[in-house]
């Protein structure tokens, strides 16, 4: 079999099943979730890795290597904040051919330090190698005071939130790669939310904090992000179609996609969650973007997402969120 | 420029100048040493980022899943050994081509379990993606309690030292690449060598406790290596070349060749390390494998490394170590 016809999270799940249990007492959260955790001397510390290929997550052809620089940190960053905790430290492995330029490099790390100043990240280490295409491997490490946003803790009845707006990242990379036009304004806000994501650390600290369910960023789609958490806890959900805060820039410039794209883009990186209403509530008035409840838990099938429409009818949704390997 | 003129070790002190100064407090050690440290109340940790991408550190002609595995993860516990720290935990971000079988990627993992479950270590995270060819990056975060083996710390008078025996790496893969025949003994050592490096963990907690000055283990080469040490602490070295622990399975193999490989094979993770007399004899009396004392640090230009031949006149290496970009 190959890992073409396995898919990314079936891979997953063989890989967890292949390591079997862990053998360390003071692992948190292993293989499953957003990053992994672990126990030092009582403070909980988080760490995880992401990787940006040339030519599978991005092309020089529409992103610069600051953007990469920027963007190759904050999907990192982006899954700390998705546990709750504070992003740390981070270690660079960068991969890249021998006939990059320098100033590249150095455009790159600057892109990186865009935001880590701003998140309070320390990029303390690393390793780089020559290699066929540009890859770059971030690690970050993170802290938490003792409690974790996790997927698998989602309860029926608990509404389905979410942070801000959703669509823009991938209207952003289709406009990219069609050369679409739109207004200034609106190419602007969706190129933007494409390369230079703001990952939601302030509001992971609220929701753990408050008490929230279960927590994800949104990076492979809100459907399949939702899929995640449904299945890791057991439960349905169900989204009303007309609720979800497509962006306004989306619908201005896909006015007939903007749904799927909201359903389907990914890469928005904000946090999806579930929770009580008083939570939710509570979430709400501490933070400073938008909190739009979308849905909520279900007894359904675990792992099923149906998608309400205006007319009260489930939608037929084609495509559930990015894989890797697996074609549409 | 080029990355390929500018070189590996230029290129890492090129992004440190372009990342500027630490702003954490608690960060120990960052760009510049075998691992990163940072301090989560009072308990050290370590956390180190390594490599291995298809053709360019191993071939599937010569490499089998499970030994890249293997060899994957020990090239990262050995970075953590050579900081004096225990390993703890790895996050692993694997890249291949789709067409990847999955039984390869189980066995990739269960060379990683051969290496992780006696090392007390849990593969504990990771990431999986797409990728024109397999690239596989394990961080592994580890603990110290208190004190590291560092690369800045050498001062003039101690002692140059290293465990184990050098140059088997080089000489394996040699064999491998060029299908040259040796005793069927002699030709699995040096391939095993080369495949199944063993990381030194118990003599890098020895070290520490001994109170060496500084340590680093050997993976661009014994002169490489040693020249990020003289470099690191500001003083010069003096080797004697018929003192070097030259591998038996290489002398047999590869006997004009031998000292070549010795000085400047690498791979072959042990630990070179530099201490008082005294320092090198309890560190003798604690290990089981063998530790031999190859030179002196002197006082001579920063970074610089001197070979004495047996007639006592200087030999003049011509290639030092291994450098990722740069030709030789």
């Amino acid at each position: 079999m190959k890992v073409r016809e396995l898919g990314e999270f079936a891979l997953i799940d063989f890989i967890a099943g292949v390591l079997g249990r862990p053998v360390r007492e003071d692992l948190v959260l292993g293989i499953g979730d957003d990053a992994s955790a672990w126990r030092p001397q009582g403070l909980l510390e988080v760490g995880t890795i992401d990787a940006m290929v040339e030519g599978v997550h991005f092309t020089f052809e529409h992103t610069t290597w600051r953007d990469l620089g920027w963007k190759c940190l904050a999907i990192n960053v982006s899954d700390i904040a998705a546990m709750g905790a504070r992003p740390r430290f981070a270690l660079v492995s960068l991969n890249l051919p021998g006939e990059t330029e320098v100033e590249s490099v150095g455009d790159l790390y600057r892109g990186m330090l865009e935001l880590a100043g701003p998140s309070d990240v320390d990029i303390c280490g690393g390793n780089v190698s020559s290699a066929p295409v540009v890859m770059v491997d971030v690690v970050v490490i993170g802290e938490a005071p003792g409690k974790l946003l996790e997927r698998s803790t989602a309860l029926p009845g608990e509404l389905i939130a979410v942070t801000g707006y959703l669509g823009q990242a991938a209207a952003g990379l289709r406009m990219l790669k069609s050369g679409r036009t739109a207004s200034e304004e609106t190419s602007a806000a969706l190129r933007r939310a494409h390369l230079r994501p703001h990952p939601r650390i302030a509001e992971g600290r609220v929701l753990v904090e408050e008490g929230v369910g279960a927590a994800i960023d949104v990076s492979d789609g809100l459907l399949g992000d939702l899929g995640h958490i449904t299945r890791a806890s057991g439960v349905g959900a169900r989204l009303s179609a007309s609720d979800l805060p497509v962006h306004p820039a989306v619908k201005a410039a896909f006015p007939g996609d903007s749904l799927a794209l909201a359903l389907s883009g990914g890469e928005d990186y904000e946090l999806l969650f579930t929770a009580s209403p008083d939570a939710v509530e509570r979430v709400r008035k501490r933070v400073s973007c938008p909190v739009t409840v979308i849905g909520e838990v279900t007894r359904g099938d675990p792992g099923e997402v149906m998608v309400v429409g205006e007319d009260g009818n489930a939608l037929q949704p084609g495509r559930f969120g990015w894989e890797h390997f697996r074609s549409p």
